[in-house]
């Protein structure tokens, strides 16, 4: 539950915000980048790798851990936190979006979204009371309720019926948890496809319902960049000010850095980490593919602006060995190096609001990620 | 080169030796184990994790560096010890293992033996200068002599062709690499197969040769623990009391301990390393198979009696998790504490050698892991 302390809102740059979420595990600093740690660990790190790296909060996804260990296993652990010895926030997001990429496997209803495991074939039923109980077994400190994420290409129709059981669904989670229970925090999350006054309506109908913050979802399913910032310029000022604002499963640099101009707090997304295993890396000079032949005999750090474990330590033709000899450290140091870029820039978001500099700040990282593209996972 | 101070034998404890070994890059306290880091990286782990569970010393294999990135490229990047990040000692093998375990892929001659990269097919040659020369781009502090280990089957014709094959290659090694040449320490290896006469004809032609330190080669080829025992108590009393001596390949924790019984003081083996990556570790209760279901909900620590970093942060339940939802970080953590149980047990074994107590130091272990084979890879 929200207290009067839970978010401070320190001072603003034109829209962008700078801000404190307090939380059971600890308080985060705003805007944040959430790691994400699907299965109970953020891949290929550990928990001092995690904070080493700056991050203040990671991600849990329901949908995987009720899946395994199970959360009630979990539950019996003591949490998902001391389970995988993480002592710092945790927000779990509600499987909503895991079920529905079940193409084929999954059945919706009123009462909830019906699906098969994608490891054992099992059933199992989710619904907007079943995700809370989840997300209470596994100990998160920020919740999120169950939704529906419409396809990209879902036309309006489909998008409206989807809001509105959106919206009722969330009134079954505020119900199902209401604002004096336990210590973790629960969020709603606004619907509303690439459709402006659906988005809006689904806003006025989420936001009247008392969250402790708000999340845009349905924003990283395929659209174009400015698709996902039209709705956003359209979406985020109906959102409370007084409350944290969290843009689900985004993004790549300059998206983050674009939908915190647009005044959201929070974000989320596998970019960092699944491209290290990919040999993507981010650095102060664009993005690097390790493995290219040009990084060969290299033997500068791979970004010499940043000061993680990965360029202290290493050269790129040690990182490119590593990747072309599918070491398993290739994954560890990769994934450090790019969480570090993440996180050092979601601190110089920080500052730079605070100094009223922030669209300075972002121009030069749009100088060096120029492309345009939306890059959301 | 060796200097009268490069080995020093502290004490003995019946025939099992407490010595020190000085390379150019630090010293090594032996009885001592070396983890196996083939490819420029002990597989999962990184030099600080290395540090942490105390390892003084690794081992690189001059073949896969060869082959990938190539030493030459080592060579122009500062060497083995900066490229990987590693300060402390590395001794490198010869090769010759690797490339006699290409059946069809290798033709041998007097001259060396001819072989194709199990990477790209390209051909190349290992001869006994070849091997140094290889070793020295790489910046070895203990290179070995290149020579033919002999199939476990091998007829006594064939061994005593090899054995004389591998005398005449040792002595155009200390030709090659003269004592007074570089930093750099040359052993030469004792061969001979399962025939008592052959290993003490070899070991008086390998040890009439002056080299910086002596391996008994060819015991880790399938043969019953037995079988190793006998022909390790013929050929261990032949080297020279003062200078260090290396049993190659070898290996599970009670070889290693008969192993030091009987007055060897340095080995390698990819046993802990590789058997993390299966789940199989290494406890002071015995052998652990992570992934049995018994440990489902176990949430002690892998290891009571372990300091390492996974015995400290995290139980049984989660190393099951992690490595059932076959997670990069389990391969890391199995790998941290079977590494800490090897080199913990070698710190054991040089304090009971001091104190005049080892055979009841090895008692304690027979006790846990008294499976009675040969564990050796």
């Amino acid at each position: 539950m929200a207290t009067p302390e839970t978010f401070t809102l320190h001072t603003t740059d034109n829209t962008a915000r700078r801000a404190s979420l307090v939380t059971a595990h600890g308080t985060v600093e705003t805007p944040a980048f959430m790691p994400v740690g699907t299965q109970g660990t953020v891949k290929a790190v550990d928990p001092v790798d995690l904070t080493n790296v700056g991050s203040q909060i990671i991600l849990g996804n329901t949908y995987h851990l009720r899946l395994r260990p199970g959360d009630e296993l979990i539950r019996r652990r003591g949490g998902l936190h001391r389970f995988m010895g993480w002592d710092g926030p945790i927000l779990t997001d509600s499987g909503g979006f895991q079920v529905f990429s079940l193409a084929g496997l999954r059945t919706m209803s009123e009462e909830g979204v019906e699906f098969r495991s994608h490891i054992d074939g099992s059933k199992h039923l989710f619904t907007p009371e079943s995700v809370l109980s989840i997300q209470r077994n596994l100990g998160s400190d920020i919740m999120m309720v169950l939704d529906e994420c419409a396809p990209h290409d879902a036309d309006r129709q489909y998008t409206e019926n989807s809001l509105a059981l959106t919206t009722r669904w969330a009134e079954r989670s505020r119900k199902a948890y209401p604002e004096d229970t336990g210590p973790g925090l629960l969020f709603g999350i606004v619907q509303g496809g690439f459709f402006p006054d659906l988005r809006k309506m689904s806003a006025e109908q989420i936001t009247s319902i008392p969250f402790d913050g708000y999340a845009i979802g349905g924003l990283s399913v395929g659209e174009s960049k400015q698709e996902m910032l039209d709705m956003l310029a359209v979406t985020a000022p109906l959102l409370p000010k007084d409350q944290p604002r969290y843009l689900m499963g985004v993004g790549a640099p300059m998206d983050i850095l674009d939908a915190v101009a647009l005044g959201m707090d929070m974000f989320d997304c596998v970019l960092p980490t699944r491209n290290a295993r990919n040999g993507t890396l981010y650095t102060s000079q664009g993005k690097v593919n390790i493995k290219r032949a040009e990084y060969r005999e290299d033997d500068s750090p791979l970004d010499p602006a940043c000061g993680c474990y990965t360029c202290r330590t290493f050269s790129k033709a040690y990182l490119r060995h590593l990747y072309m000899a599918r070491e398993l450290l290739s994954y560890r140091l990769n994934t450090v190096h790019n969480l570090a870029f993440f996180l050092d820039m979601m601190q110089g978001a920080r500052q730079a609001i605070e100094e009223k500099r922030y669209l300075a700040f972002r121009e030069e990282y749009a100088g060096v990620f120029a492309d345009g593209s939306a890059e959301t996972l």
